[in-house]
């Protein structure tokens, strides 16, 4: 590490905008950050430049946006914190996942040129693209009547959010665009390449969302070729480069980029990373048995342990898909925060009423005794991920009576996401993973201290609040200054912002609602219990949406 | 029948007001109708001229205001109907139930007499006093332990609104009162007895609310003094008098009661009915195999039969209950109006809103199809009458998502107290009961189309609504028709004033959901199952009520 570059610099690319974040990597602190928007945002309506309308379900970016975003956000921060280029000792990216693309074999994605510019598979698809949706149920449905070992590391479900479904949605749909994409890459992974100028790959990318594993590398030639007799080539051809994972080297910052950022060329450029996972050493966490809480309108639980275990309903266990040298584990609840803003909103009709409503019904929650509500909910109005990794679950209210208040509810409904994160604890410990220590970071984590308390309460654990309010960006630095050489980045640390330390009396009620919270998933969650399944498959019916 | 005679009076004693009604025995018009309310109402936190605070679940009324009531209510109905008081041909009463009191041998309430004015016990306790609970407890687990068969007629359990419960509690608190309660009697037999000057009593309130029955009377004299060494005494001595169907003549008008009613003495008065019981001729069924159900804020569901069946968890089945000749059976939904009242408000925050917002609910409820909502929910906000008969059960929706809105649940709700009634249906038919025709009457029939029809389409049948939205004093005029010796008073009812026939689509439909609404009840109501019942004792651990 030179001696003058004690800085690392951020880059994480969120579904709206880029966010720059310039660290001190003697001490973590923030020297400068700055956010930009893209310029088409997501892309759901009409492709640029079309009027053509998209079919529902389409999420689209411009990756061109990824660029011009950077740049500015990059120049803007290093020009309002006076720090001098030459003191950047390396470059770290976080990105949404997984949101991918088709390009040329130089990297120029197939959106650019003109004759794919009207072609809707062209574009990148961003995250949250759900329309391979069918092309996700058959890829599950064909694994597991092969019975692919691989298919447990997923808890038994390849998600339409991920990078083979969508991939052979472009096969079938437009073949010729298929022909044309020399390379499909994730945009964290693309935007390393344009970094450096190198196509390589992220083991977190391909770990979590492109069924890569380290040693068993894709899902067999025979299997792709079942599902479209080109497929094939995607992992042996369009998929090719060599993987890096997060922290490690994967190239140094060209000439041309290093201009169009104002940076200095030779920069080492770290691996990307998944936003959420990001935020794992964004939290502070850097070695293993500590679970990381990504706290939000969903809620990611991640930790790094030495051992690969096969954990029931977890996302995915990656070897390097953290930080290198562990085994990385990500599960997760669909909805969290998103719950508590149905309910907000379910009663107070309008946005403006809602944000007061929110306020007071935490005030009123906070004076309820654990258990006074009466009141019990499973935590599923999106479906339920960990462990039952089933979207057709709903949510369950049960205790209802004529005296049942809203706080009660509100609650209770707190409570429920409590129980589910207890839930994603005892299945990895169970399993063999040891958890010794819990940190939470995210929007609500440091927003909403009731509901930490009722967290640690539920749990019987202390749980501290990282420092950051921006841990994927400030772990992307992190994995920046990796890159550069520096043997540890614990230094970068910062004190938690906040800690809570469970009450003994709370713990014992919410140990006898949660062995209740425990018998009611088993009931309804198993795959053979109807009830939310008939419900589910009746609404379709009746709404016209089979 | 005497020539001119040809209007019958109904009085029907609510639980904040006396209602008297004159009606045309020809034709069922209502020549006349007044409302008169009772100057002490209810009293929960004083008694009369005191300070000292009731108990809570204490409820009690001064029976002084039955009768002033009474006689303005009569005075003012005369008057303003131009009715000649010769006209009048027989006097029905209905009263709710168990409303009762201790009386001296004359009849005189103890509660009137200076030693006993300060006593609570003294006082007429009204059908919602609850603070018997204990009694009632203890009386189950002993006709339980027991085997008694007579158990069974009311679904196995002895509510704590009921005669004998309330009696115990006056012998255990204030053995005193009870020494010098020459009489134990509902408020309703106490009327006739005012009115006639002798004291008789009435089969409806023994079948439903005494554990009398018309073969094996009460519960034998072992067992009342199993409960106390002097409570053998209660049955025995202080129930004595002989008993009449509602609308035989109990007894003739004694001069002094008809001149402060302002009628002619000697009038025929029937025995009395409960309220709820009246509103079945009321409704204009006067035959058998009709079910009659009252709706408001709970639903009563009764039908006349020829033959006594055993039915699961129904609140009791009397030979003579209801109409002399048949038998009559009564289940029961605890929460129906109530049920959408909690969610609306629940919803709006201040009572102005809430009138608004059921409105509106009800209107955009009526847009969604059935099934649409993908919702269900058990129908348990105050507990379960019939079949389970426990007050611990609850409240439970299911199907919540991100999506669901306000309309959803609120017709969820609906149709949860329409399986409730399709429920009961079943258990009635199952055990050999017939119903060949569904009357329905009540604030709920009257105002809410869309409730009737979705509980025309769950049961899959055609649904009168009755003419008169004030059936219980309709009924009770009826008894009074009946009990001058009318033989048949079905030229007193008038056609419906509306009728929904179910949809075939609509049916089969909640067929579907109605078989997972009975699996899950099955699931949550069986005795053994914990989940309901543990919620509620942790939630009475944690505010301090147990």
């Amino acid at each position: 590490m030179p001696k003058r570059a004690h800085v690392a610099l951020g880059l994480d690319f969120g579904t709206e905008s880029v966010r720059v974040m310039l660290v001190n990597t003697a001490n973590g602190r923030v020297a400068g950050e700055a956010v930009v928007g893209y310029r088409h945002g997501v892309i759901t309506e009409t492709l640029p430049g079309s009027t053509r309308r998209l079919p529902s379900e389409w999420a689209l970016q411009d990756p061109q946006d990824y660029l011009d975003s950077m740049a500015r956000a990059t120049r803007r921060v290093l020009r309002n914190a006076h720090v001098e280029s030459q003191r950047v000792c390396g470059i770290g990216v976080s990105f949404t996942a997984c949101t991918m693309l088709p390009t040329r074999a130089d990297g120029t994605p197939l959106c650019r040129e003109r004759t794919f510019a009207r072609r809707r598979n062209a574009w990148c698809k961003l995250w949250k693209h759900h329309a391979a949706q069918p092309q996700a149920e058959r890829i599950t449905d064909l694994a597991r009547k092969r019975k692919v070992a691989w298919l447990e590391r997923y808890g038994g479900v390849i998600s339409s959010e991920w990078f083979l479904p969508k991939a052979l949605q472009t096969l079938e749909e437009e073949p010729d665009v298929w022909r044309a994409a020399d390379v499909f890459i994730e945009a964290g992974e693309w935007i390393v390449w344009q970094l450096t100028g190198v196509l390589t790959r992220s083991t977190c990318h391909g770990g979590y969302k492109q069924c890569w594993h380290d040693r068993g590398a894709y899902p067999s030639q025979a299997m792709l070729t079942a599902l479209h007799p080109q497929f094939g080539q995607l992992t042996r051809v369009k998929m090719r480069g060599p993987r890096f994972a997060p922290g490690q080297c994967a190239g140094r910052l060209t000439s041309a980029m290093a201009d169009r950022l104002g940076l200095g060329a030779g920069i080492p450029v770290s691996a990307s990373i998944i936003d959420a996972h990001g935020a794992v050493p964004g939290a502070g966490v850097t070695g293993p048995d500590v679970m990381v809480m990504v706290m939000g309108t969903s809620t990611c639980h991640m930790l790094m342990a030495a051992r690969e275990r096969l954990v029931k309903g977890i996302s995915g266990v990656v070897r390097d898909g953290i930080l290198p040298g562990y085994f990385g584990y990500e599960a997760g609840q669909v909805a969290v925060g998103d719950i508590f803003a149905w309910y907000v909103q379910h009663l107070a009709g309008t946005r403006a009423e809602a944000d007061k409503l929110h306020a007071r019904l935490t005030r009123q929650a906070a004076t309820l005794a654990p258990g006074a509500s009466g009141l019990l909910a499973l935590d599923w109005w999106n479906g339920n991920r960990t462990p039952y990794v089933d979207a057709n679950l709903s949510g369950l209210i049960v205790g209802l009576t004529l005296a049942t208040q809203p706080p009660a509810v509100y609650r209770a409904l707190i409570e429920s996401t409590a129980f589910g994160t207890m839930r994603i604890i005892e299945l990895l410990e169970r399993a063999g993973v040891s958890i010794k220590a819990l940190v939470a970071c995210g929007g609500i984590a440091n927003k909403n201290p009731l509901l930490m308390q009722i967290y640690a309460d539920v749990t019987g654990r202390p749980i501290r609040v990282a420092s950051s309010d921006q841990a994927s960006c400030l772990g992307a630095a992190m994995l920046g200054a990796l890159a550069s050489g520096i043997e540890s980045v614990d230094a970068m640390v910062r004190p938690p912002r906040a800690s809570y330390r469970p009450h003994k009396g709370a713990h014992a009620v919410y140990g006898q609602l949660y062995a209740e919270y425990k018998r009611l998933s088993e009931r309804f969650g198993r795959y053979r219990d109807p009830t939310m399944r008939t419900l589910r498959r009746i609404a379709a019916d009746a709404t016209g949406k089979r």
